[in-house]
């Protein structure tokens, strides 16, 4: 089965967004046991779009189109595609009403632009996008597949696993992953690789993401080779799915609470364990201390500690947590005290240190790491490790 | 003129790897006034290729191929361009060399696969890599010029710079973008296409994204065009070029201070903030209050009042960012409280109602939105509305 996908906009052509369609789409066809053949960017121009189409059509079973579905004069590629399939567009008017209603419930009136939304190629079917006017839209034609989807990410996505994946056929790859947190590729593949070393035919792979490694066994014999990925990882693994940490944190604290004392993460912790539907029910409070008289005025850091030791210490980690598990009566509390850069650095503190505590009902820890990050990437390590710290401690 | 870019690499289609080419390639060729037509990826087989090759060879001026130069069985560009292009392939002794050499100061033998990479297609210009074994080629061809470049981004680039963009003449294309917020995509275009409408040969885009619409102005006429945009937007823009909301925030800031009452947002305000390099100067405090004790203790908010109009109201965030600034002592505060979802939701308040307030030295402005998005991207979409409540206070 060839499938092609082709992906629209002059910006990607530009160079100003980048493609994320590609490695997603990627990933949701190979649990179908499907491969991308080829993949074509082209800009917002009707002979481009027309050529690529027609040549895809001639080569392809399966299409998947992105982008140029809006209401603004540049998103072609509904027209196009009816253009070169010869099938006349109509106006659908329940899809009409869904983009007023849409408009209606904002309080806003919807400009007669957005009509052309709701026009559908004949014999096509309409897939429904909860999250923006565009709706996609499913073609079959001479046997072969079409499938027309929005271009915002958030739109696509849930498009594509609700209405285009259960229309594809095929057996599923076996294929399983393990996210681990806390160690370097290098150290993940010495643990993984000797136990694997037997198992031929076994496609294995590592993603080195900022704070996680991810494992990848593909092929017949993923079954036989789970357990030994489970035992050579242990405790590092977080995750076997689409878990991220801030799920399985707030998953381990059900009936526990938590707040957050954040400095240099700047509610980078909080904002993750928010991200997370019914986090309400176990996290409290949280503070982003980033000036001293905040650390002393909301979180009880003692004056002398932070000038004795200076506001990036093990002391004062340790009494942010401590003062922000005290102040919110929870159960736990993180803490992040370092220097994220690019400048604030000394010689005795360099850009990159950190300390991360972790207050429990029993006790206080604190590690203390150096990182060679960009700002956000440190940001986002040091919020990996905090809520890594928390989940070791929650499963231990 | 017409120019291509083939990507070729199995690990793209599986979405494993990110194409970084694109954008970069996109960026250095704009400096020559050179636009990217068409981007295809394709897998290391040799009818993919043949195939693309061909058709691009048929359509466009410039080709640049990146990937398959290696010395494995499966990097085979330079055959099958040698094949394509009918140019024999013969070893180039100074090539061989070179790659003996690199090898030999690493104290290593070359192994014997390598002298593939020596291998130049009839009439093609070596083009040298210091960062690597592999070569690229430059090869005029009836006219027109076709680049093999390595797959690495650390080979590729600095090989492009330094023997590809000499070689390339033109003009730098003139490219505007306008940032807007707090606009649907529809109204942006209803306020910039008819101020621009007798503008013939403008290139006019609009790319939308959570709380921001950009719209781009590409041509000769950009110049002429770029004063009618700015006359039709105004306030609404808040960036022309790469600077973030957050990042135009901070500057507006310069001397005055800020601090965030959370609730809905979970601390991404305070995150988006801190993102932003020397924030720690006028970014004091955030506080995340997701109880309603929390938002009594840290904030001041009167029980009251939570009572009477409950924690998602236009009073509570009054109270919340007023009780910010007072306790942070600082000049602005902003807050947000509302339903993120998915659930929690009343016939009355509703999954997406949401107040955002900011509080001034002199008043307390309050908005009410009703917001259908997901989880996260509600969150993002409130925290740019404040932030870009922000905004306007500041640059008024």
């Amino acid at each position: 089965m060839c499938v092609e996908l082709i992906n629209t906009g002059t910006e990607l052509l530009l160079g100003f967004t980048q493609n994320t369609h590609l490695p997603y789409l990627a990933a949701q066809l190979a649990t179908r046991g499907l491969r991308i053949t080829r993949q074509t960017t082209i800009g917002d121009d009707p002979a481009e779009m027309r050529a690529t189409l027609t040549a895809a059509i001639q080569r392809a079973d399966l299409i998947l189109v992105t982008g140029g579905l809006g209401p603004t004069s540049d998103d072609i590629t509904r027209d196009i595609v009816a253009e070169v399939l010869q099938r006349p567009l109509r106006l659908d008017n329940a899809v009409a009403e869904t983009i007023r209603e849409r408009f209606r419930k904002r309080g806003r009136e919807m400009p007669k632009t957005n009509l052309v939304q709701a026009m559908v190629p004949e014999g096509a079917t309409v897939l429904p996008n909860p999250n923006g006017t565009a709706p996609g839209l499913a073609i079959e034609h001479a046997g072969k597949n079409i499938f027309l989807l929005p271009g915002p990410p958030r739109e696509l996505r849930p498009m594509f696993e609700t209405y285009v994946l259960p229309r594809l056929s095929g057996a599923p790859v076996d294929c399983r992953i393990f996210r681990t947190a806390s160690l370097p590729e290098s150290q993940v593949e010495q643990l993984v690789a000797p136990a694997l070393a037997d198992l031929t035919g076994l496609e294995l792979g590592y993603c080195a993401r900022p704070g996680e490694v991810e494992v990848r066994i593909i092929g017949p014999r993923a079954a036989e080779a789970e357990p030994r990925v489970l035992a050579a990882l242990g405790a590092h693994i977080f995750s076997t799915g689409h878990e991220r940490m801030e799920d399985v944190v707030i998953r381990g604290l059900a009936g526990k609470t938590i707040a957050t004392a954040e400095s240099c993460t700047g509610g980078l912790i909080a904002n993750r364990l928010t991200n997370v539907p019914g986090s309400s029910a176990v996290f409290l409070a949280g503070y982003v201390t980033y000036s001293n008289a905040a650390k002393i005025r909301d979180l009880g850091v003692r004056e002398e500690t932070l000038k004795k030791f200076g506001a990036v210490s093990e002391k004062v980690a340790r009494e942010m947590a401590e003062g922000a598990r005290q102040r919110a009566g929870t159960d736990y509390a993180l803490s992040a005290t370092g220097i994220a850069g690019p400048t604030g650095g000394t010689a005795e503190k360099p850009v990159g240190l950190v300390y991360i505590g972790l207050a429990t009902p029993t006790s206080t820890h604190v590690q203390r790491h150096t990182l060679g990050f960009d700002r956000e990437t440190f940001k986002f390590f040091v919020s990996q490790t905090a809520l890594d710290m928390l989940r070791r401690e929650l499963f231990s």
